[in-house]
């Protein structure tokens, strides 16, 4: 675990006085802000000739880009899908006395930069050559989705009168940084350059897959005063505005850069521009301080419901909310038509498509901190895609439906063989989903509805991708990739074949309460839920009886079984020091494997089984995938395992803050930062809401002072806060709910908090 | 197994009367004709338009194209090495009367077209719109290796005189099919246009690998008469001279194209033209006839020793001499800094790169059809690229040398982790070839030299590479791909344990022999040998007493095994008809495995087990690996089972000819020719060649009248001839030897052969 920390620890922001040159990649990851609607890394307004990655996202807006390997297999994807970085509009160049602010080359002192997480406002200040001092903030509206706002402000800071040009541009010349072939995804579509506004529209290039054209467009309005002259500029895909000021000593040269960003996937092409002027109207009329009070209120409405406060650790309190603040920055529900990629709009690894984080690990938090709607669309999304997942079936040969490892559509769009053909465990997560959203909220509508085509595809995938072992009698899955991808291609991974057998038991479970009319649509025979029901029981689970655990998968045991521990500090972490073979060979796991499996069914477990389980694969584990702290913290708190359980919290809480997996210059990791919710509210407070039942069962971390968060749980709003002496529970909202804690029945009601000893 | 026949069987040469519009590919694949230095496939001199694949290819000439694939694994290549498509320098326009002939679009009757494998000539014939019919003969000079030599005539059907212009063009402009980005590798490099030739020189383009570039130079030179004028014509990477007749009905145009081929390979670029002129004046003083006679009189001579002659079975007898042919065009041992590309000069797939074929498959016949100097420069490329092996184990964190999957210069360049890091077994494959070439010679001076330490390096390697398993007490491999890739990433394949013991084995014997200061040079320790013996010792070998087999691998036997004959006929070929992971999850074997070590160690096994081995594998083997069915038709043959021996003889004798795997229109299966040798040579006739002691045990297929080969063993040159009477085995020349067969000792001498009943 390597670890660099390169921002100040402050509960609500983040802050430094340096200029990372040497990693402004991992500042700007940083500094990422977002809206749902679009996103973008911290890059600066004004030039920056060092290394930088420049990247600007707009959401559902992608590029199918060709894959092309060396050694094709049949039924490869044809083409990865990527959020393709986007039009930079935030640009902002910046002359003094002709000569144009290079941050990279010229001298920059008195650096001050901060996220602000309560507003979400990103702000900077330095100096220049000792001769200006600048000052810049940027927000993308919470509340007004289509804008971006940017104030940039030039101080004079010599004796004497000095010549400043500020140019806000449009820059549609941008590049993905993982393209195959280094190309570009954008053409020309449109330009419109005048007064009062400047628009640019780019659009997708012509793919060879039938995907969708996207085209985005940006309209510019610039607010300022005493410029001498305004010129504008344009060539291909940029367009620009040159204003000209002489500014004497102390006074400052200011500009307020609105961008309206519209895109055809809420309009036909032709109202990109006339829809962005008319928007840009309203922005310009309502004025910049408005439109931000809008928007910190808007990050304020949120907070109230989400916000976990921790007092007496500062990092911890920082680390939690920087999670929150991003992935709501990523994802708020806005549009059933979206998902949750990876990086967000923090970078472009693993392409901003969607993967089975957003049910395995999303899910849980957005059902307790959103209104169920925003979970259901989730839900929906895949039931909109289920054609793709049943393409993705067929090509392996295979009935039912195999949901993508990687997707836009449903179609699997990734191709490493032993991912997307084998790390099929996916699936069970698809359905499982379905089963938390129902369990959570108590709404079988979309179970009974669209939930049930799901979960009777995915079976008839399990049921025709078993095979059936004479020499043991038993069912097997061979040839799979668990969730520990430091193992590939193995035999009867214990959680795979554990989550196949729940999705045939669950589905016929939820197909007895089903009427006979939707069975029948759904074309089930008596013949196939035999058969289902064959596999469920006889299915083979490697087991090993000396030791009393699960075997991750067969021949798991004959390996080279080490502690992390022993380990040299130099060889972590593995995916950057060992080639994939030794990696693969070795005992050590990248992520929960047989853990997340008791995770996921933690009821069917005993307290022993669970801490043989952890005490022998936790020690294998070097965590270096970012959804692997959380489970463990969850399960260590369970068993008590205190100490273990602050540490994976830390390790997830500051993942990026602290740049744990030394890659947070490719982006931030969006996904795995439900793990630090998880870790307190599963973890810490002991949540768990199987079999229809809330539960907490709470500790409090000995730095700790308290800890205190919100959950919505079937239409009440429940506070919950932990200190030394005692947890108090309080129903904010909603009627009486009996409910456990520490395993005690209790009755909650809006009359009083319920107050109990904490209990460690 | 699909089949594609396009050529009429001949004894000694492919004819047909068909121009395959429609799989033209394949019919070029199979016209290929080569003279080691260069070859190219059978593509036509006059322009083509449809689809078909114009490739040149130049020995010893490539490029390394960067990889890249989506997930990039620490340790990967950095860079995909392939011969590349060069210079087009058999290119001929045509135009009649203004119009350019255009073979796909024209009219083409009466065609006919002959590979010549006797003489190593190529010739079509062909009417076009019924106008002119032209003939055109082609080779590569076996004699004289720089020279390709064209004779091209145009006879005039019409009643009136026609207007001929002839073009015969040097063109740089080609692509390889396979480049990553469709790229070109090559640059202008240098041009000479003029009387009495014109020479182009191209470059390849840089490279970002600090590999040699390298220049090729086609100087050409034009034989005719009554041309009415020439003018010539350039641009860029194209020179061309235009040749103009008037031709009465009945009277032909002909020219006869000289091409003399010089590369940097063998001098400095500023020598390329003035050493092409020099060598084009000596070719066209001797005269297109001398020069051919020359050519088959070499072909002669190679025959002479190789030949194998087959009665009663004309299509055995065109498919044993069509890969004896196409082996000695692709490699006859000229040049020690070349290997044998899997494709030769037939096409672009596997880069054509150097591969374990060579050693596993090509080493035996070499060792037995040619001086063993061929198979000592085949050695020794191995030995000059220790360091590459070196290298390459580094790259995995390993000691000692691993030998790559493909490579140019030692160095691993290939991406596939599941071949590149895990199909390893390779490496016993080059230890392999010193026991084999050292048994079969008898001669140890490249062992004592430099096979030992190959060998020693491979050890080292194989030391490292394994793991020792507390829970068994033994030494395993975890992480493996055998030699049936149709298994990736198993534990302990029997055959990488089987191959990397003996490597440990044979390499501790060899010491024994070695003097001390050589030792110390190795730097072998008695701790070092101690750990090998310790690994030979409590190597665990998979084992299953109730079928009395070896496994495949661990968890081989828990698959759902049937035979291939339970498959439907539309699934074969699987790698084109199934998805990967279906493939690699089912029993199907692609190539011998486990059978492949008993071959390799025949002496080792009963033939009871080799028969319960034979009996459980082959029935589940696809043989979609061209390396295949050779190796089970010499265990066939030993075990008697004659008729699938024969059959398997079939499949590797015209794998090509009739197009079993259904990919011969990628080029042909160069490495893989070798197997119809191996079945004739070791499976029908028995030869071993174990322990220093030279078997047979012949039998004749029951469709054959007779067969005979010669094989080149210890200074002697031996023939042996077999018919339904009697095995003939005669001294050609060479001292007496005792030797073997049918299991007897028996003793031939130059005085008289000596004849023995022939058993079945």
């Amino acid at each position: 675990m390597s670890y660099k920390r390169i921002f100040d620890t402050h509960a609500w922001k983040l802050t430094t006085n340096t200029l990372h040159k040497e990693d402004l990649r991992l500042q700007e990851s940083m500094t990422s802000i977002g809206n749902g609607y679009m996103g973008m890394r911290g890059n600066f307004e004004e030039t920056y000739s060092g290394d930088h990655h420049q990247g600007t996202y707009i959401s559902g807006v992608w590029y199918p880009d060709k894959t092309k390997v060396g050694w094709w297999k049949n039924g490869y994807p044809e083409y990865f899908g990527k959020v393709i970085n986007a039009m930079n509009f935030i640009g902002i160049r910046v002359l003094i006395n002709g000569h144009e602010i290079d941050t990279y080359q010229d001298s920059v002192t008195d650096f001050y930069q901060e996220l602000d997480m309560k507003e979400g406002i990103l702000r900077r200040s330095f100096t220049v050559n000792e001769q200006v001092r600048i000052e810049t903030e940027r927000f993308l509206s919470a509340s007004f989705l289509e804008l971006c706002l940017i104030k940039y402000n030039v101080t004079n800071l010599t004796d004497e009168n000095i010549k400043v040009t500020l140019i806000p541009y449009l820059d549609g010349n941008t590049k993905n940084e993982d393209a195959n072939y280094e190309e570009t995804f954008w053409v020309e579509a449109d330009r419109k350059i005048g007064e009062p506004y400047i628009s640019l529209s780019a659009m997708t290039k012509e793919n060879a897959f039938d995907i969708e054209r996207f085209t985005i467009n940006a309209t510019m309005g610039i607010v300022t005063e005493h410029a001498l002259s305004m010129t504008t500029e344009e060539a291909g895909l940029y367009a620009a505005a040159h204003y000209e000021y002489e500014i004497p000593s102390g006074a400052s040269a200011e500009i307020q850069k609105f961008v309206v960003v519209t895109t055809s996937r809420d309009m036909e092409k032709e109202e990109l521009i006339p829809t962005a002027e008319r928007l840009m109207a309203d922005a310009m009329n309502k004025g910049y301080n408005l439109l931000q009070e809008e928007h910190i209120e808007e990050w304020a409405r949120r907070w109230e419901k989400a916000d976990i406060t921790i007092e007496g650790d500062v990092e911890a309190q920082q680390g939690i909310r920087f999670n929150i603040f991003q992935l709501f920055s990523t994802y708020y529900g806005h549009d059933e038509r979206l998902n949750i990629g990876p990086k967000g709009f923090t970078g472009e690894k693993y392409g901003g498509a969607t993967y089975w984080d957003t049910e395995a690990y999303a899910v849980p938090m957005y059902l307790a901190l959103a209104d169920k709607r925003v979970t259901e669309n989730l839900l929906r999304y895949r039931f909109n895609q289920l054609e793709g997942a049943k393409h993705n079936a067929r090509q392996q040969g295979l009935k039912g439906a195999l949901y993508p490892m990687v997707t836009f559509t449903g179609v699997e769009c990734h191709n490493e063989w032993e991912i997307t053909f084998e790390e099929i465990h996916r699936n069970g997560a698809i359905a499982y989903a379905i089963y938390n959203y129902t369990n959570y909220t108590g709404d079988k509508t979309y179970l009974q509805h669209e939930g049930i085509e799901v979960l009777t595809e995915i079976s008839r995938f399990w049921a025709d991708r078993v095979h059936f072992s004479k020499r043991h009698n038993k069912y097997m899955i061979h040839g799979v990739t668990g969730p520990n991808e430091y193992e590939n291609n193995v035999n009867n991974n214990w959680y795979t074949n554990t989550m196949a057998t729940w999705v045939l038991k669950y589905t016929m479970e939820c197909l007895a309460d089903i009427d006979e009319q939707r069975k029948e649509q759904l074309n089930i025979s008596a013949e196939e839920l035999a058969h289902w029901q064959d596999i469920v029981d006889r299915m083979y689970f490697p087991y090993d009886e000396e030791l009393g655990v699960h075997v991750q998968h067969d021949t798991f045991l004959d390996k080279d079984l080490r502690p992390v521990s022993s380990l040299d500090k130099a060889d972590l972490p593995l995916n950057q020091k060992w080639s994939w073979d030794k990696i693969l060979r070795s005992p050590f796991i990248k992520q929960a494997d047989v853990l997340q499996g008791i995770y996921f069914f933690s009821d069917e477990f005993t307290m022993e089984e669970k801490k043989r389980n952890f005490d022998f694969y936790e020690p294998m584990t070097v965590h270096e995938s970012s959804l692997s702290p959380s489970i463990h913290a969850v399960l260590a708190a369970e068993l008590k395992m205190e100490e273990k359980a602050v540490e994976m919290y830390k390790r997830t809480a500051r993942l990026d803050l602290d740049n744990y997996n030394n890659d947070t210059e490719d982006g931030l990791h969006i996904t795995s930062m439900t793990g630090s919710w998880l870790a307190i509210v599963q973890g810490f407070a002991g949540m768990r809401t199987h079999g229809e039942t809330l539960r907490f069962s709470p500790f409090l971390p000995k730095d700790w002072s308290s800890y205190s968060f919100h959950i919505n749980y079937r239409e009440r709003l429940i506070n919950v806060n932990v200190d030394q002496n005692e947890v108090k529970i309080t129903l904010v909202s909603g009627a009486p709910l009996t409910m456990e804690l520490y395993d005690k029945e209790v009755l909650i009601t809006d009359e009083e908090p319920l107050i109990t000893k904490t209990t460690s």
